[in-house]
This record gives C-alpha cells, structure tokens and sequence, in this order.
C-alpha cells in the first residue's frame, strides 16, 4: 500500500471505523465528529462489556452477549476497514474477524508479541501503537517507588501503626544514580524526572550509540556488554525495554547479583525480560531492597506467587500505565492517525509499530 | 560588632568553638582541619548523648552524664565564642553558659520561636541558620507524599495484602495545581519539582509582589486576602512557611473548607501554622483526601491523638527533613561560614537568622 493508493481509496467511499473496545461515550462523539463526512463511526456499546475503571480496554469478564449481540458485533466487525483497538471477546487474528482490514490503532504500547502471536505481522495492514501515551504515568508510578523506598515510608507506615515516635533520618535520591533499560519514550521520561531530583543517570539501549547520550537526556550509554558495570554502580534500575525474542530473559541471576547491593528495582516493562525465580530470591536475600512491579511472568500473578507475601515488594496488577487521562489521550491520537490515513499521508501516522522489531 | 573588630579580634588569638550537639568524628576532622592556626576546635562525643540516628542533634535521652561530664561540658562552653548547635543537655539561654558567645551555627532552619523563647534574639550575638540545607530532602517527602496519593499505592497495598488482582486506574501529576504557603527555598524546590512534573504551581508569600512569579519559580501568586481562591483551585498545598507569631494558626477551619474537596494537605512547615482539631475534622470528612504530616501542634504527637488512626494520614516523626547526608551539609556550612567570621566578613555569613522577623 502506498500513500497516493491509500488516498484514493479513502475518497472514494466513507471509511469505516470501528471502536472495537470499551470507550466512553464523549470520547466516541468526539472522534465521530472529526471526519464526518469521511468515516462512518461504528461505536456498539451494548454490544460490549461495560469498563471497570478508567481505561479499562478489556471490559468486565462477566459480562455475557447474547447470541443476537455476539451476531451484530461480528457482522460490524466484518465490515470495517480502521479498528480503534483490538476487538474484545475476539481472540486470534484480526483478519480472521474484519477482512478488510487495513489498520488497527492499539491502545497499548507494548503489542508486539500478540501481533507476531495472532498473525498479524505478516499482513499489510498498519498498527499503530500507544507508545507515549503511557510515558508520564509510568514515570510516576517509578517515582513513586523510588521515593516511598529512599525516604523509609514503610518504616514510617509500620511506626504510626504501632503509635511509635521516634525520629530518624532517611536517604535522598540527589546523588543517587538510576539505571534505565530501554530508554525510548518512557524511559527518557524516567531519565527527565530523575535528572530533575539531581540524579545521574545511566541507560543502555538496543543498538549502543555513544552519540545519543544528549538526545537521550543521559548522562552515560553503556553498551550490552558493560551491562553488568551498569548495575554495579546503580542505586535504582527501571525496565522499560519492549518484550521481544532478543529482550526476553534478559535479566538473568547473574545481572541481578551484579546490582548494587540493596538496590530498587523496578519493572514496568514485561514480566518475560526477567528471570522471576531469581528475582525471587535476589528479593529474599534483600540483594534488591525493594521491587516495584507492575508486570509479571504470568498475569493475572498466580495466587500461590511469592511475591504477594514479600515484605519489599510492590504488585501492581499492570495498571500503572492506567490513568483516569489515558482515553482521551488515546482518542486524539486516533483521531490524528485518522486525519492521515484520510489524507493518504501514511508514512505521517505514528507510532507505527515495526513488524520485524516487533516495537 | 563590625566587620573590622571581627578581623581584628580574630586575628589576635585563636578562636574558640565548639562542637555542641552529636556529630561525626570525620566531620568534626574536617572542621577542625580547615582552620587549625585560628581555631581551637572543642569536639568531645564522650561528654554528648550518642546519635541514635543520622543527624541526630538531641541524643539518646538515655545517657546520662555523670557529674564529672557535666563539669567539664560547661566548662567547655563557658570557654566558647562559637557554637555548632544549642548545646545538647543545656537548656534556655546559650549566653547564659557561654557568656563569650558571638556566633552560634544552629542545625535546624526554624529555630526563631526557640531563639526568641530563650531571649537569644535580645543579644548581639549572630544565629545562622541550617536555612536550605532540609529543601532537597523536604521535596521528596512531598513528593512521596504526592505520588502515593495520585497513584493510589494505599489501595495498590490493600489488594497486595488481600491477593487480589484487579486492574484499576489512577491520577496523574500532570496537570494537577500545587499551592505553596511560604515559597522560601522548600518551597521554592517544591515549585521546581512540580513544574518538572507538570503542575501548574501557585504560592503565596509573607509580602505579595507579583513581580517574583519569575524569580520563584511558580505560575501566579496570590495575595493573602486571596488565599482561599487559591486553595479553591489547588489539588495539594503544602506548608513551608517559617512559625512566626504572624503565621501561629494561620490555616483555619474556614481556609481547610475552601480547598478543592479531596486535595492532599503536606505539612513541612510547624504543626502551629494550622488549627489541628479542624484538619483532623477535615480529614474524617474527607474534606481533605490525604495528608502528609512531618509537624504536629504538640511533639512527640500525644498517644491519644485522633491523628495516629486515621487512614489518610502520615505521620512522620518530624524526621522529613533529616537525610544522611545532613551532618555533611552543615559541616560544610558551618566551614563556609568560620570562614567568613575568621575574614571578618560578617555581612557575608548566611542564612543568619533575622531575629526580628524570626526566619
């Protein structure tokens, strides 16, 4: 598909596009309203499950269609060339569901390994992803870790709890240095707001170029094989790499025992770019001090984890991308994906996830 | 006392001072290195209670001296020109124990309501400040503080507690207003964190010039009689100011019922600049949503203190300000300073404490 044939398809004929997951209604009117005359907006809500929360794409599990609405919901799907988000209550290949389908906006960052698993890497149609969208929360959610950790606050919780005064003293993150796997967009969010608290800060990324380091806004690249020497001297280490075959286990024991020892980790990346048994232990034998997690092995955490029960150790059931804010984040960038797929202006949309890199 | 009969007098023999609250024997070194041949440093841990904690200034209460330390303890003040800290085990005025006193290096920055008590502010001696030295440490605590609350972590540790995995949803920083009462250097790293964060920063100072928006580092100030409008539009406040008889009781019932329902309250300042029985009614009403308190109206806070149980609150043993790194700060202070005093160069001594305004 090139950019001019794009164009003329989409001047032929409205386009139609479908809101295939939970999406609240203002957001659904404001997307219909962008291009009226060009898209027919399919958006069923009763023929989806209603949101738990904010950003919920999955809807409640226990909600059931009826036969009629499972019917409609496919017969729509059938239809339509643009999907704002994987279809809920259809597993397997898009393609399978909308055969016309050309693009499919996600509303997650990290979907590369259900388009390879589905089969949709070898199609033409484009994926664009939420890359971004999720950068600021997830910072938060890093800080608010690395925070509650250097300034003792469960010491502080366990204190008040036992009506207990007695004064101490805690550590600061000025001076301290943080490690960042995978400095992309929310990585380099990571390294803005650390650098901000006066710390130094470390990266490694996939392709090791020295010559980014400003870009990057670090103060140091390391390559792959220095990685160890990275851990050594960091006092916090974030995980935002994207889950590919080459990120997978990357985080073996011995990485984890070459960190600096009481160091904060904290993963907001994929459960599969760690060694989670060794995390366990490195956990147990207080090696890391505190482990912020918001992704894991296996998800939901099977209940017999331990990580539930352990003392220095944050389960985040991967929500802490998750803000009340992120739809109608979600839904401008829709609408300015669909401005460019309208005007033939396909290399413009962005971010457009990369088939072979699979982020 | 001039800057010249400062010079003189100092250069005629050597300058007594003394190390008169628990201190590390590294730092004391290094103090006492930087001007061996117009300094005779006292440094004498065995006649001080030993720090229980890093940058501990009072001491064990459990040790006791016995008569013969004491002895020697006044002895060794009576001598002093110079004083690092109100002696510990020596209350009310310092003059009264060292009459030759001319300068004392205090480790807190809001000592003016003790300096006033003791009637220090009648004499001519100079009090410096540990003014600046708490900021970096003071805006993490808000920070954690902030962070916790926005991304619900309390509700993030319940359902840890309960095993239970639900994804959910959470605030942001960004975007969000934060009120500073008091913009001196805590709150001026507050406004610079925030505005790193996103936030949009308001403030209010002890005199209102709208020409200092730039100067401190935040969006708008508001004049006192504004200050309701400004806690209208704020998502938190925090508490810098110094206790002065102006501020005693400043924040009133009335000012906590003007805030935006469910704002989170941070108290670095003193527990007296705020009506305490009315916070804890704003905080059961949820009035207030979270509150963050490092200062209470009576410390340490009574064992029959409403406060202690209360689910949305902190309580932090006064201890928000002291980070490890604290006793090598006002070292470096206080060298800073000796060499200014030794020079004579009285004017450029700093933070000294206005004994007037009390800060």
């Amino acid at each position: 598909m090139t950019a001019n044939q794009g164009s003329d398809t989409s001047r032929s004929e409205k386009v139609v596009a479908m809101i295939a997951s939970p999406l609240e209604p203002d957001l659904a009117a404001r997307i219909a309203a962008a291009f009226p005359d060009r898209v027919d907006l399919i958006y069923r809500p009763d023929l989806m499950p209603p949101a738990r929360y904010a950003a919920d794409h999955n809807g409640d599990p226990a909600w059931t269609p009826s036969p009629a609405q499972q019917a409609a919901w496919r017969e729509l799907l059938g239809r339509s060339e643009i999907l704002f988000d994987f279809p809920v209550r259809a597993s397997g290949n898009p393609l399978a569901f909308s055969p016309r389908l050309r693009w499919l906006q996600a509303t997650s960052a990290g979907v590369g390994p259900k388009v390879h698993q589905v089969g949709l890497h070898q199609s033409e149609a484009i994926v664009t992803t939420a890359s971004g969208i999720h950068a600021q929360p997830l910072a938060e959610f890093v800080f608010a870790a690395l925070l509650f950790h250097v300034k003792r606050l469960a010491h502080v919780q366990a204190e008040q709890q036992a009506h207990h005064w007695q004064r101490f003293s805690a550590g600061e993150l000025r001076g301290q240095t943080m490690a960042i796997i995978g400095p992309g967009r929310i990585g380099q969010e990571i390294a803005r707001i650390a650098r901000c608290f006066g710390m130094t800060v470390w990266a490694m990324a996939r392709r090791h170029d020295p010559g980014r380091v400003e870009a990057l806004g670090v103060d140091r690249l390391f390559p792959r094989d220095d990685l160890k020497a990275m851990l050594a001297g960091a006092d916090c280490l974030a995980l935002c790499l994207p889950h590919t075959p080459e990120t997978e286990g990357l985080i073996d024991r011995d990485h984890l025992a070459a960190l600096k020892p009481g160091a904060v980790l904290v993963n907001v990346a994929r459960g599969a770019v760690i060694d989670e048994a060794a995390l366990i232990e490195a956990l147990r034998a207080g090696q890391i001090g505190m482990a912020a997690l918001d992704v894991f092995a296996t998800e939901p955490l099977p209940a017999d984890s331990p990580l539930w029960d352990l003392p220095n150790v944050w389960i985040c059931p991967h929500s802490a991308s998750t803000a009340d804010s992120e739809n109608g984040k979600l839904a401008d960038l829709f609408i300015r994906n669909l401005g460019h797929y309208l005007a033939g202006e396909l290399d413009l949309m962005s971010p457009v996830l990369d088939k072979q890199r699979l982020y």
